[in-house]
């Protein structure tokens, strides 16, 4: 492999001569060979560390911090990161410094060298971009990193998560309404219960995601604080004072979000707790979508020695040696997922503890950990949505036959006959295997005509 | 010990005479010997339930579903139970049925008696006052329990949390304003950094308190909104259909927090979201009080041998061995009380994601651990605000001579110099044992009067 | 309130007259007002503290470090404690020092006193008897509390913890021989599946107990190591070479158990990960113990629109509602006792990771929650084995329902027919509601006396 | 793309021509698209699968349940799968059917078709090898991927977490050994306390790491227990009644890895408690390699106004601000793997609970989390021994003065003076800011020669 010499402040170091990369990331593609390559940053870090020095230099250039030619140069070369097309020059992983600097300086080194390139300079030369006095000009990874986390969360949140999980709200929220009738057996402690329809069951699912991005949403606020314009240790040495809100707002205009400067950048670069409750809503959300995806696997369990009362799409054979045999497996890959945002946000909120000082150095594995929830719950949410709830139809059969055995039916007689007589017709009918209209009658507290007027399903579904 | 007999629809049983419980309180102190005292339910959701008595009954009374004569016996009691008159009537523990349903049998069962007694009737006769048909009219304990919930935590959010943790908010508010000059060493990575104020330093502490606040406050929204109404399945069968919002209304005005009845009361039912948002965020603000305190005990190590640059009181000897020991036990009471809060937070979470169809039957682990984490939160800060952030003092020779050192100065000639040349600067005197100025003049590139002026560490924290 | 007056290195203080508690201890009562008085020590620790006292002051008697006659003194005072005799003189709560040393010194300072009054002496004068000179002797907060919290846990396993799991264990080894040949229906995915006996699916709930039970077993080894002769920081300082090990050898003596001298004292004070690995191994106990519990409550759901394949003993009222329902009350408790033994865990091990240097200061929370855990899991094994476990019983007919209508017998044809073909005639028999039987026959592929033969639901259940 | 049709019970499907995988597992690309390609399994499972199925295959061949000619032709096939050499026909990500039953079919598929090739058949002919009939033989998903979790587990475990951690603890236990006896400071509760040998300090690490190791290694009794033979529900319905022994016998033979056939096949499908023990036991060894980094690292903070009492190697510039700063970037990146670990065992214990009746459908996720654990923890190992511990060094001139100047040396004196006159004496050198020997011969209670006879730091590290 052909190589050319980079230098850093360490001296010099052989990278590879087809790579814009330099000194510093090569020395930590050497020393942290740590869970690689599953644990190399994807597109939306490096993207985001793109729009953040683009934003950066054109700040600097507004500011009169760098001269026009430079920003010329360099502003060029940070849209090409932005935009995916120098991310094989991003080659380092979660696991190195908890700064994030390697790979701040790794967005800062591919733009200096391909910003010398477009220039018809020599790579590694420093001249006319330098890594750190141009393109890192007024950052310091410890604000830089962090403002790159949020920008990075913010877009996949937007772009990602909540567009999956509101098509699935919105598949489940077309089906609370056409079954808003279907009366069926409510269940409280697995126990038959007084009946409810399948559209009011199916709307509690939709109320609780709606809860749960609402939570999601509510994180936003902490996220488009930015931490951009306090340099090393909050107080903005070496950056022009209006540097951060000026960064703030060319990223604004770049992605459409509403970026500002945060107020107080000791706390941004020292805690990340808007990612700390960001994760917690993501969990939140992960709790809702486990208890919908769990109801559904046990309301269509069976086909005949379970519940039964739903039937889901058949998309593969289920078993390796049980033929004919369908399983839930949509909700199995849902769930298997919220149990890894669980995990994830556990992570995070560790991490998020562990901050000393001027700085928490815990920043690439809790980024990390909210990228990959984010990812995998709007995954899931889309593959569940196109492959499950969608097909999702009522067994009408089967929830017919269950709610006329119910005899949870009994507590529409409480308001008439009392809660100790109602109970007393309940148990006749559970011991001696008789139908509830039959216990009721037997029991000579309820007369066949008041039973029939009493105890009406639909009506128990939609009191007043 | 005498009893007397009472029933439910199991039939009858014996209880103690001395006590107003019912059948059902005294089958689950039967059942559930389980963290028996620890987890007897105390004082806050007692007069949980006795609020939503008392609010229920008015609110049957204002919509005709109780003649008025009933609801002026049943009122009295329930306000005895709210006020704290009768918790030694209040036996049960935590780990019951997962709804909750006995501590709301015990509720139901002692305003009975209670008020059946005020009217000279006989204990257990269930005349004229019936614990089912009259005190838990138009509710279920799928209902009331979690409306209770709510109402717990709001009041102890409003009555403990708050207070406490702004308390030492304050405290922490007025050191920073107290030492918003007083310059000093950052760190980061535990490295010297550059320079910082104290002020900065603490006030980043107090952003840290303030943005675990505002989480807590935003979880608020869910907690207002009450399950009342829903009954057994979230129907609202057998209540009046404006049962959930006149009791939410008469909980308003009993508390002054703006309740309302929930939109959905399925989602109400089977899911506690809003309990596992409020948690997650006392897990944030947690994560930022163990930062806080943290930094404090590090600030403060040594004497001799650690950082000391922060003296915090002395309230005990430290050691049974080693005399004159004097430890930051202030910090770790309440860095305990924060994994505390972790493993409640877990504990919440995980209860959350577990409910199936119309209900989630983890109820009372859940408030549990919230109301623990709440009561020890504010306990700890309280602690901590009296007995050491109010305490807190710089050790200023110390914060001087670490100042004096620190080669991170270095860090403003970056502007004047270069970062390479400025880095070349700070490794001299690492390696020689130089002063910094020592070191920048020796190198050529600074003149005395440049590092003079350039090397202004006050300023250094200012920029701009 | 009458006080006397009590000192330490700090000076003069107050005490209430009766009690035997001195300064140190009435300085932590007024600096950790937290979590009383639910965290306030209960038996176990302070049993442990006097097993230790004990066991030291013999040691010390043993390797001539004290006088006979203090040790004459000392040991009748330390066997009081241990005895559970001086209790109400143990005011001290979990959150204080994170080495416990106020609560070694509380023992320290009773003990003395309790030493002093029966020689004659006065409280407080710290003649004959010195809390740190005599009762400490050779001995630190920072040995000897580990040293305690070990004390405790073992015996808490011991006492508490194998007898409630066994005995379950037992009622459901019983079960499952007793079930041993009763077919019914296998559930994978919760879909119907090759049929098993209730005994081989009880059976597994037994061996997932002993698993559990296993693991917490393999803790026991570290636990036995006891830090006792490390003193401060483990080099053992100021004790007699030989104190670590007579004092465990005492202690063996004194309790029955293996414990010993931990070969690191080092890593005995500054981490505590016998305690994280017992606290791990009680959560994998706690895994089983919820599996058992949610299958018991399925297998029981219903009772008519769920599976019903067993009956629970109905133990109270269900519902204040809903008359006559009964629900799976012992199972709900058990869980939520699960789900609260993970959150106390992940306090434990989060804790275990913040040593630092050579000390550990979160030692009573991790006490603390291991004890908790100890407790809630015996306490609710007890109570399922005894209000559930031992009254479960099959209901047969719904068993034979299930498992006649069960397609999945189909599996037995595979080494007939082959898979495919298999697969076409379970979907067949869905599709058309036909039976197995009729599908087969029907398909062509099996002829009726092949169908009975091949067929055998009890043969399915143990091949070969 | 060119394709080919392949079928399963569900119809004919268009395959990459390509590609050796079939029907199901192409049902699976098209249905999982969740977390591509971050979550494909790789090598390990793959190759635990081939061992398996090759196992499987000699073993159905010696106990005659397939001619020895089908034994030929897919034996082959499996061993290239186990090799690697088949790996891009391995597309299916964790996140699909709880059971792994695609990931199994995959196996299936794969070998089935190679075999064919190999055969000169036709692919997906399923002639001569039938993917279901022949080389899933005796065989369900719900005993195969189990047992490939425990071989794929058992492998990483020996090849590469235990060389690794044992590495990094050789380099650990030479230090200890080369810093026997150098003396300094011992801190508890971040205060200076009584002296220490850096040796000792380092062993306690070594200690923390053994215990770590120890704990895992326990878990693989667990692990060798093997499901293979239980088929689809723990039966064994369908397979030889040796097939589990046999195939696990030469699973020995293949890996030299003690395996056996689990004794309880129900337990075996049902729970996967074996995995559970095993993450945690990572837990543990992350929490004792948490405490070793950040024990470095404040050892090593600085460099001149922190502790500095160790030097770590400088790998890389720590600051793309602040020049010639250095930061202990491994310490960083261990420690994120640990909470990383942590995260992910929450995740496994929280699946590892949710198992229902013959089956816990959260294999994939549980082995993925554990495998990523030993993954991260054995490169993480391998890269701070190399970039770090290796390099430790003491910084003898701050040991030094630091034990001068600590107070602690006091303790010394209690045995000769009593531990309130010592105490007197560390308050007043603190106070007036004394040497130990100035104040202590001030006081009156020593004179010089008692001094110098009695404090002798190296004797205090070694008592006796």
């Amino acid at each position: 492999m052909p190589t050319r010499i980079e230098t850093d402040s360490m001296g010099p170091i052989e990278v590879p001569a087809d790579r814009y990369w330099g000194a510093q990331t090569q020395r930590s593609v050497q020393h942290f060979a740590i869970g690689v390559p599953r644990f190399v940053w994807t597109r939306p870090v490096i993207r985001a560390l793109g729009l953040l020095k683009l934003a950066a230099v054109r700040a600097n250039g507004d500011l009169g911090e760098l001269p026009l030619q430079l920003v010329s140069l360099i502003a060029p070369a940070a849209e090409e990161v932005a935009e995916g097309r120098l991310d094989e020059h991003f080659p380092l992983v979660v696991f190195q410094t908890g700064s994030g600097t390697q790979s701040n300086m790794n967005a800062n080194e591919v733009i200096a060298n391909r910003a010398i390139e477009r220039a018809g300079g020599v790579l590694g030369s420093k001249q006319p971009v330098h890594p750190n006095d141009h393109v890192n000009r007024g950052q310091s990874s410890n604000d830089t990193f962090p403002t790159a986390m949020h920008i990075a969360v913010v877009e996949q949140l937007h772009e990602r998560l909540f567009p999956a999980v509101e098509a699935l709200r919105h598949t489940l929220d077309v089906k609370a309404k056409t079954y808003e009738h279907l009366v069926k057996t409510g269940r409280t402690h697995l126990q038959d219960a007084t009946p409810i329809t399948l559209g009011q069951e199916i709307g509690a699912w939709v109320s609780q995601l709606d809860f749960g991005l609402q939570a999601v949403r509510q994180s936003l606020g902490g996220l488009y604080d930015l931490a951009i314009g306090g340099t090393a240790v909050g107080t903005g040495l070496n950056a022009h004072p209006h540097f951060g809100e000026r960064t703030a707002w060319h990223l604004e205009q770049l992605t459409g979000h509403p970026f500002r400067s945060a107020p107080d950048k000791f706390f941004a670069l020292a805690a990340h707790d808007a990612l700390v409750q960001c994760s917690a809503a993501l969990r939140t959300l992960a709790g809702g979508l486990m208890k919908m995806a769990n109801d559904v696997r046990w309301l269509a369990s069976g086909p005949r020695c379970g519940i039964g009362e739903l039937r889901i799409p058949e998309n593969e054979p289920g078993s390796s040696i049980m033929p004919g045999k369908v399983n839930p497996t949509q909700c199995e890959a849902l769930t298997m997922v919220c149990v890894q945002v669980f995990g994830n946000d556990a992570a995070v909120a560790f991490a998020g503890t562990q901050g000393n000082f001027q700085l928490n150095v815990y920043k690439p594995v809790m980024v990390h950990n909210v990228l990959e929830s984010i990812t995998l719950l709007a995954d899931a949410c889309e593959s569940f949505d196109r492959h499950c709830a969608q097909g999702l139809a009522p067994n009408e059969p089967v929830i017919d036959e269950h709610l006329e055995r119910n005899l949870m039916l009994v507590t529409a007689l409480n308001r008439h006959i009392g809660y100790d007589r109602a109970a007393q017709i309940a148990k006749a009918a559970h011991a001696h295997g008789l139908t509830l209209r039959e216990a009721a009658i037997e029991s000579g507290f309820v007369s066949p005509e008041d039973y029939d007027r009493w105890i009406d399903p639909l009506a128990m579904t939609r009191p007043g």
